[in-house]
């Protein structure tokens, strides 16, 4: 078996049979505010949702949709207004958005799913809804990336190719969060898309593998959303004979679906909001990977070290207290951590690091922190980012 | 038996066979930095410490100290450095602030408990230690409360007497903390003092149920400290008959340490770094008593909600949201909550408030969430306080 290439993209494009758009219907001033994703064929369809106990109504009919039979030939969604603690009304609004779209792309509601995001508690207006997915066409654009954002500055998008089975596979993912990022078994919003053959179950335990690494190693605010939905569709399109855990180039898929979870998840935490700093956490010596995700995403959650990354103050007595407030095995008297590279605790102690070396080190748009627990063998990775005025600031008046 | 009145004082007094100072040593530029704590005679005593695996070096000598027969008759304590993260060399320095103290107070150093409070990971300057210790007097002024102080605004201080067997006895706790504050099993600095007469394990047995609902219910960051500690001294001097479960005037003692706790734990929460407003949340209808705490303290801690009291916000579905992220039993559809006695969220919905009224509500230097989970008869209550620039702007910079 040949290691196979993967290769990322330096624009974004849909895989074969997939077609999108995003329009400004008006839930929003004028930003895009809602879109599509279209397969010309049903896709082979997983989800992983967010375990909020108030799950949304679109996340809940969604979940509910892609259970009956791991299919899906169309995702509707909006930002601006989450449909979420919004009762029956809610639920019968998500129903007909839902309808909507399929009556419009001329196929069965049961392929079509459902994903808002936005203030919590308001219902949606069904009229601007209505408009909207009139004016929704099926185009190559990216528009759709675009109108899922919230407080996002940027779109999140990735496309990489792989070859399987003698065939070239796409698979490209987009995805939108900002705040109220600390997810336990997905995220905010992320649609993956894949012209890759693959059953719909298996595509399922891949996903659901792959996110506890991904998007459940982020956090910006230690909140976690009633909206959070992570989908993926694989149309077959790219007629690779189908794709299981024995075959040879499984592994390669695997490893090309798991880099564009990687990615979108890291888009997810450096875009937080009102982040300078994406904050990315290595740990290793971990006595097992439970203890080594832990540790990593407690380091990147705490707010004191946020704030002192946002100062640039090599504040590591607060790497060590993150380290210490998890139950992780820890070897308490030979932790080492390094910040970019420089040294900045050895055996538990403060390093003999240079002030302005370090303070030059942390001017970086991009902190790493590795972390030796000396306990073991395991490893773990989380994402975060710095915490700002910014993100105050945002958070202070959300609703207006 | 009757009901016995606990009276708070206006002003704060040491109990019977209690004095203090607290000094400028030279730890800080110009605050008090240094302070002690001295009985008459040996006290009973009881304590709870950090559960973060770094526990600082005071805090463990205090922790032996006290476990050896629950008796102490003077705590010695120094804010501006934590002594933690300071390996076998911080050790030391804890046990020369303990041996200083004794000698010049010419007691035992195992009577002697040692606290410090500041910047994690740096040595003691023990010549300045020393220098502090030297200049300490016995008085009964009340220096030792700003002695302890870091990014606190303000001593925080309460007295309480009531009538026990015939005796009045006196509690008098303060306490320190601002930062960093998201107790497991207590919290930062505190220290109550009393004449009462009690067995050192019954006063253990007692402080430790009581700080699962004060301390160990307040958050400001979701950080644990290294060095939290809650220290009580009982005397004996108000010479009641030794207090013990089956006695008549026992509760009453042990709702006046609660009170006392409380208070501190209140105070501690309100002076949040940073912090404009107090936050409260009281759950009702828990499935059990957990389920409450662990409500009530996911409220008020989320960083969401907290930035949108900063802007007076009445941001609702970010109430629902930290209650959702919970596993505590709730009745999905049926959650009630109320901001300052006005209704917010009725059926799991919005109530049909008055947004003007709501905002000025939101105005008052007191949240009060009341949750209503419709699960059972179970509470829960917790603290926190508001997240603001100032939070950021303090943390970003703490070092310098």
């Amino acid at each position: 078996m040949t290691e196979k290439t993967i290769t990322t993209l330096t624009e974004f494009k849909w895989p074969q049979g997939f077609a999108s758009d995003g329009v400004h219907a008006g839930l929003r001033k004028e930003r895009k505010d809602m879109g599509w994703l279209y397969s010309q064929v049903p896709a082979q369809a997983a989800g992983c949702y967010t375990t909020n106990q108030f799950q949304a109504a679109p996340t809940a009919l969604t979940k509910k949709t892609i259970n009956v039979k791991h299919e899906l030939q169309a995702m509707v969604m909006n930002s601006a207004n989450a449909n979420s603690c919004t009762g029956e009304q809610g639920e019968k609004d998500a129903a007909t958005m839902q309808a909507l779209a399929a009556e419009k792309l001329g196929i069965a509601p049961e392929l079509v799913g459902v994903a808002s995001t936005g203030l919590i508690g308001a219902n949606l207006p069904m009229d601007i809804v209505k408009a909207g997915i009139a004016q929704m066409e099926l185009t190559q654009n990216t528009a759709v990336t675009e109108a899922i954002l919230t407080t996002d500055l940027h779109p999140k998008t990735i496309t990489v190719t792989c070859e399987v089975g003698g065939q070239t596979v796409t698979i490209s993912g987009f995805c939108k969060g900002s705040g109220m990022i600390h997810p336990k078994m997905a995220t905010m919003l992320g649609f993956v898309t894949s012209d890759a053959n693959i059953a719909g179950t298996q595509l399922q335990a891949l996903l659901s593998a792959e996110v506890d690494s991904t998007f459940n190693q982020i956090t910006v605010d230690g909140d976690t959303s009633t909206n959070d939905m992570v989908v993926v569709m694989a149309n077959g399109l790219a007629k690779n004979p189908e794709l299981t855990p024995d075959q040879a180039d499984y592994s390669t898929f695997a490893t090309a679906l798991h880099q564009v979870l990687a990615f979108l998840a890291q888009a997810i935490a450096a875009d937080g909001e009102g982040a300078t700093k994406l904050v990315e956490a290595n740990v290793k010596g971990a006595a097992n990977g439970a203890d080594g995700q832990k540790v990593a995403k407690t380091i990147v959650g705490s707010n004191l070290l946020k704030a002192a990354i946002f100062g640039e103050d090599a504040n590591w007595g607060r790497v060590m207290s993150a380290i210490g407030q998890t139950d992780a095995q820890v070897d308490i008297h030979h932790v080492f951590v390094w910040l970019n590279g420089l040294a900045l605790v050895e055996n538990s102690r403060s390093a003999a690091f240079d002030e302005a070396e370090m303070k030059k080190a942390m001017q970086a748009e991009k902190i790493v922190l590795d972390v030796d627990l000396n306990s073991g063998a395991a490893t773990g990775q989380a994402w975060g980012c710095d915490l700002t005025y910014k993100y105050v600031q945002i958070n202070a008046s959300y609703r207006n």
